[in-house]
């Protein structure tokens, strides 16, 4: 028998996800699906208005801007559909907009602000809270140049960050301007040259050098100011011995470009003494005056809408790694208070950035040769709801689960169902246990589904036209000081012998909701 | 210079979307939501925890059960991922269902009730109405072999669309059982052969004769019952003069399978009524009883929970186009009056299923080798959508847009701010004029957008200390009866100037809120 049930066994297929997927279900879906809508309607407050673009696009009208260009191609699910184009899931909700707003030009009401929340995907090498698809959560202002818009960008990620229960202080909205860097630059002498000539002479494009010195600098938090210095210069050993080459820039240059890093933190103090110092790196150069400029009106509508240093700062810091961006750039960090030795030199802890953005000019111009001006930035949610959760403001108390009507005598299947039926048109969530077990493997059912109320219901209950109802939250709490499990199921307090009449007002009372027949 | 400008001219890649995707905005996104989060709530009540598994799946864990069973392989957006591993986008919710159970079968909690929102993807040819992804919106219930669960599904669909807002009358939940079906075609001599002794005598094997059955009642609604019986006999040519081969039966067959998809309508009824003329067409066929005997329940249960006719009926001409449905099956219908002569012969105008469903055993199987019981229906939420707007239940009144706070002097940009953001905490939806235009334009902007209100301050407000509220709703009203549109926004009497103190308190007024500065 045993060999030919073997013969004949199918080839079955694996009950497994591809790396880098997961699936999440129960409380972690709807806390989710929560933070997405408070965020959303935070964004409406502000007169953003909701967009949906499908999955898949054109891959060429996605185009390649994510942050890795040293591997064009790579990172994206591409393919080619039935037509033989290739096409491509959206690895970003931005890039969808620009194709939107190139194709709907002549329809649409500019400015013209969208939000959009929706899953991307990215082909990468998949790790520990990394994977290969992900909510991003995105606002975006477009056709506008007015530095209205980028004040109103920091202000809407506080709020935001304040709806979602984060207190004033255990966040930091973060900006820095792209201008700014490219005249500090400019003044050191560091990539000033034409692209042309660059190419004439063999030598890396001022794009290039911009670039390898923005990377520099992102990598601050991991190594350093010591080690930013080190790769801007001759480069940097790790401490596993692996070398990174550095820019290999000269002593000044690089003296420089760390003043710049570092005149967000000399003194702290307000958004205007860091402009003040940062006026002061930047001298004369036009680039870097305007930069200035931005930053300085930035600042002055935040006051007028009475937002101060401890929500948003300005951060010489900020790079961002994506190349479109052209003025200022956005990010935004949790930190909190940690006594567990694991936060920073000042005790606090922090999260990283969760929020990330910055005004881009250029990508509607790639299809209509039109310079459109965009600003806007991307929650993070997932990295948002794993800080929250780590801090305690989220999870922790499961949701309560259905009332669980229990069955004691499969012929009495309709009468058990009509109790069902009148909890649920009372909005009371309710189920029918329907497998087949024995009472207590029921209540051990409804106990794992964090159930509150059991429904008894037997002959002796039919026969007196009447029902018990088990308290299974209250007899949790008394079960704590309790070995044995059993015990509680059994102790006559948590449970009551109720009229069938009073189904719905006693469970409803009990759940401390009122008991509206009517009231879905 | 026009030459020059052509030679260097980038190529640029089109502003378009794949055929058989779409983009959505505005109040349609919200709308869907709206119904989405409707349609959940319900799901809840009936004890059913959310579930989201991933866009992407292994192509061989999804399997094959498209309807369209023809042409296999095609139908799915499938690729190669980066190990190479054929790869695929879901094209429906319940064969990832199927992979997640078989996965965490020891971990889950059974019977398991689970309900998953999200979008699904089709390489099929798209059409009006008929895109290449589109929301389903799912329920089942895993690990149960109780009708109980049948009679749960029928009540839950009646009740999530009596949620949305339609009203009783309005539509038809309907069942049948594929079990019935099939103690049909045994009584009529039909597909009764093995399938191994279909295949040693080249004949079609009973599993095929029975799909063709079901595909040609499928047609019901397209062809007719006259149409039905050419088809399962010698054929059928349409208007066009194509000819569809027949399945070939024999005339007393044909007549015994019309008899049972006429058996809903001879005469109407109620539900027990249907059960008694499909009991005596199935005779004494142990699959056809067994089929009986569980309508009959669902019937039963249906009653108890206070379900009539009106609500749920049987109807056998309910064939739903999938292989993988083993027992009962389901679908839903809205109708309405109809006077404009497009209706049917009851004066009465159908939209088509929104919703299908059934009982299927062997998708956990396909992993485990064991059998497991599953149930379940999904509800088609752009086809409600659309049948929704087309009877007028939603859409029609635009959202109100926000109130937009006009700009007549560049330099006071920090003063505006300062308006958007009180009335941002207050709740109200509020933003800045970001463009460059005068006050006339600007307002055209806020009358696009639907803004209530638009508030204005030139520098005789500023010295004034006051601000002019414009009723943009007030000035639409009156402007019905006018026919230049700049005389209205010129009308005194949809204006007020008031004190710049009293600017949230007056809005909120005018906007029939209460004017809580802390709302947020």
């Amino acid at each position: 028998m045993a060999k030919r049930a073997k013969a004949n066994k199918p080839k079955r297929p694996k009950a497994i996800l591809p790396r880098g997927f997961s699936d999440l279900s129960g409380d972690d879906v709807l806390e989710r699906q929560q933070m997405i809508e408070t965020i959303a309607e935070v964004y409406r407050t502000y007169g953003f208005q909701p967009l949906e673009t499908p999955t898949i696009e054109y891959l060429d009208a996605l185009g390649k801007f994510l942050p890795d260009k040293d591997r064009p191609g790579e990172g994206v699910f591409a393919f080619r559909d039935d037509d033989e184009d290739w096409v491509a899931l959206r690895y970003d909700l931005t890039a969808p907009l620009a194709r939107y707003v190139a194709q709907n030009r002549n329809e649409l009401t500019m400015p013209y602000r969208r939000y959009q929340v929706g899953l991307v995907y990215r082909q990468e090498k998949p790790g520990p809270g990394r994977f290969r698809q992900f909510y991003q959560c995105d606002f975006d202002t477009v056709g506008s140049r007015s530095m209205a818009v980028d004040a109103e960008v920091c202000a809407l990620v506080a709020d935001a960050l304040e709806a979602l229960g984060i207190e004033r202080g255990g966040y930091t909205v973060k900006i820095n301007n792209r201008k700014v860097l490219n005249g500090i630059l400019t003044q050191a002498g560091i990539a000033t040259i034409s692209d042309d000539a660059a190419a004439a002479e063999d030598v890396a494009s001022p794009a290039t050098v911009r670039a390898q010195v923005l990377r520099s600098i992102d990598k601050l938090d991991r190594v350093g100011i010591g080690g930013v210095a080190d790769l801007l210069g001759k480069g940097r050993e790790d401490e596993s011995g692996d070398f990174t080459d550095g820019v290999g820039l000269a002593e000044d240059q690089i003296e420089r470009i760390i003043g710049f890093v570092t005149a967000g933190e000399t003194g702290g103090g307000s958004r205007s003494e860091v402009l003040d110092r940062l006026s002061d790196l930047v001298g004369d150069d036009p680039d870097g005056r305007e930069g200035i400029d931005e930053l300085a009106t930035i600042d002055e509508l935040l006051v007028a809408a009475d937002i101060g240093a401890d929500r948003v700062e300005i951060d010489p810091t900020v790079v961002r790694g994506l190349d479109y961006y052209t003025g200022p750039v956005f990010e935004a960090v949790l930190s909190a208070d940690d006594d567990s030795g694991q936060g920073g030199a000042d005790g606090r802890r922090s999260y990283g950035s969760v929020v990330g953005g910055g005004r881009y000019d250029d990508l509607v111009k790639r299809f209509t040769g039109q310079e459109v001006p965009a600003c806007g930035a991307s929650i993070g949610v997932d990295r948002l709801l794993a800080a929250l959760r780590d801090r305690g403001r989220i999870g922790g108390d499961e949701t309560q689960g259905p009332v669980v009507v229990t069955v004691m005598d499969g012929d009495r299947l309709a009468d058990y169902q009509a109790m069902v039926a009148e909890l649920r048109r009372a909005a009371i969530p309710a189920e029918l246990f329907l497998g087949k077990k024995n009472l207590g493997n029921q209540l051990k059912y409804a106990d794992r589904r964090g159930s509150p109320v059991a429904v008894i219901a037997g002959s002796d209950e039919f026969s007196t036209g009447t029902v018990v109802i088990k308290n299974l939250r209250y007899g949790k709490e008394v079960s704590l000081g309790i070995e044995d499990r059993d015990e509680w199921l059994k102790a006559a307090d948590v449970q009551e012998t109720i009229a069938r009449d009073a189904l719905v007002s006693t469970v409803a009372e009990l759940l401390g909701r009122s008991a509206d027949e009517d009231a879905s």
